[in-house]
């Protein structure tokens, strides 16, 4: 077994020890999570663990990124099971700050990302995406890691991301891993604890709509066709579709030919809301 | 003389250059101007080079700190004059980047800080604050330097450039030097230079306010008592006053008894736009 990760609630002290490892000429990569560790956040570590000397991971439920209304209280908080998740995969570091360590008082600035950040969760949830760029902008100055693992479970962050790292000049190399599945396909989130017995094999239809979707796409169908074919399981599920499109990858904007895509899917499934999607290859046209 | 600095345009090659300075064990400083450079400028440069064994300057006149209608276009560029202003100052580093090496293409990131940006320069320069917050931030990250200096006469922008350090974490000291002044106690301006000859002896009423509203405030004058004596050189000399006013000096709030005050002016002159302060020390009561 590796050494227990030790457990770092200090920002200075978490940028200290990733400092002098870096000195030390040791590659340094950072998983920032909000906790409750599933399959997905296992994935992003053991990647990290193989490509770097050492490991950092992130738990903190970040108030900013959640809207009024929405499920900040009753986020599951589960440090203990969190560590024995982390313990065998050869993690160095936990940071696991107080909030007041993350916002001190009389906070008062806000990273905003425009671009890539409009739409869709952007526009469903205000300030949503203000306070992710935010939070992530502060973990990376108090993990400076070489490198930043995310799922591609939230495609647009990841644009929001990349955005707000390229604009600011944060000296992190981003990668972006692939999302791990239920056996049925449903996106591995710890939001999915929320589903009732009875929704959850239901919550396998935006895997099904994604899958509809990529045929479609890859055998030349239109758009509109496309579109059609994601929403079909969805609604035959009945949930309640917040968006379900493809757009440019990049953009989030039309499709453009010879251009990679992205199918995203976003539905309400009694008080559980999901997100989804597939990236989609480029072909000649929309 | 000391060797002349180098002038690098790559934030990625200026970020290199600090971390391989610091790496070896030196203190590196770092004086962020937009050129035009006076000996206000100067006096942070000798600050710097006297603590450090590294100075950095950086030459950027940043666009996004100004407003529609405001100088931008005619805000003076001497990057010639300010290497000669340089060179014997002991400076080893240049930042002079290009717009697009700042701002890349498709820039949508914002650092946007409230509280101590809230009113004042803040409420007549909408966006000003932000546009301030963003470029330092994407300075300071591509001149990491241990300490980082300012000067007084911009006192709101010390408190917004603060408040943003803290609350991201950015790794760095921020320390704020005494204004330097004409010999008629007008504080050092590149906006100086858009007085007319028959308009530059009435820009001395805004250090004659400040001394008078300091006398008075020493003498245990009541608010409304020191604010007239700030305004009345201002209004004897016929500017057009946007504030002036003694507020708690960390808040820009009221007054608080016993707690480090700050005479804050602003004022029109023609075309040209002047502000000042001075700081004063706590006493009994406002």
């Amino acid at each position: 077994m590796p050494p227990r990760p030790m457990v770092i609630g200090d920002p200075a002290a978490m940028r200290e020890a990733v400092v002098t490892a870096r000195a030390a000429g040791r590659r340094v990569g950072f998983v920032p999570t909000m906790g409750n560790l599933h399959a997905g956040h296992a994935s992003l570590v053991a990647r990290a663990a193989g490509d770097c000397a050492d490991v950092a991971v992130s738990i903190f439920v970040n108030p900013t990124q959640f809207g009024p209304g929405e499920d900040f209280d009753r986020y599951p908080r589960t440090l203990a099971a969190d560590l024995a998740v982390l313990e065998p995969l050869g993690v160095r570091w936990v940071f696991a700050p107080e909030p007041t360590a993350v916002y001190p008082p009389g906070h008062a600035t806000r990273v905003v990302v425009e671009g890539p950040a409009d739409g869709f969760e952007g526009a469903i949830r205000p300030g949503h995406f203000a306070g992710v760029a935010t939070v992530v902008c502060r973990l990376l100055l108090a993990v400076p890691a070489d490198v930043a693992y995310f799922g591609t479970k939230d495609w647009q962050q990841t644009l929001v991301i990349r955005r707000m790292v390229c604009d600011l000049g944060l000296p992190v190399e981003i990668v972006v891993c692939p999302t791990v599945r239920e056996a049925d396909g449903l996106a591995m989130s710890s939001r999915n604890a929320y589903l009732a017995a009875a929704e959850r094999p239901r919550a396998a239809a935006l895997f099904a709509g994604l899958e509809r979707a990529e045929a479609a796409w890859r055998s030349g169908a239109a758009l509109p066709a496309v579109e059609a074919a994601l929403r079909e399981p969805l609604e035959a599920a009945g949930l309640a579709i917040d968006y379900a499109t493809v757009v440019d990858a990049e953009s989030l904007g039309p499709v453009r030919a010879a251009a990679p895509a992205v199918a995203l899917v976003a539905a309400r499934l009694g008080t559980t809301r999901l997100i989804d999607n597939f990236p989609l290859p480029p072909r000649g046209s929309g």
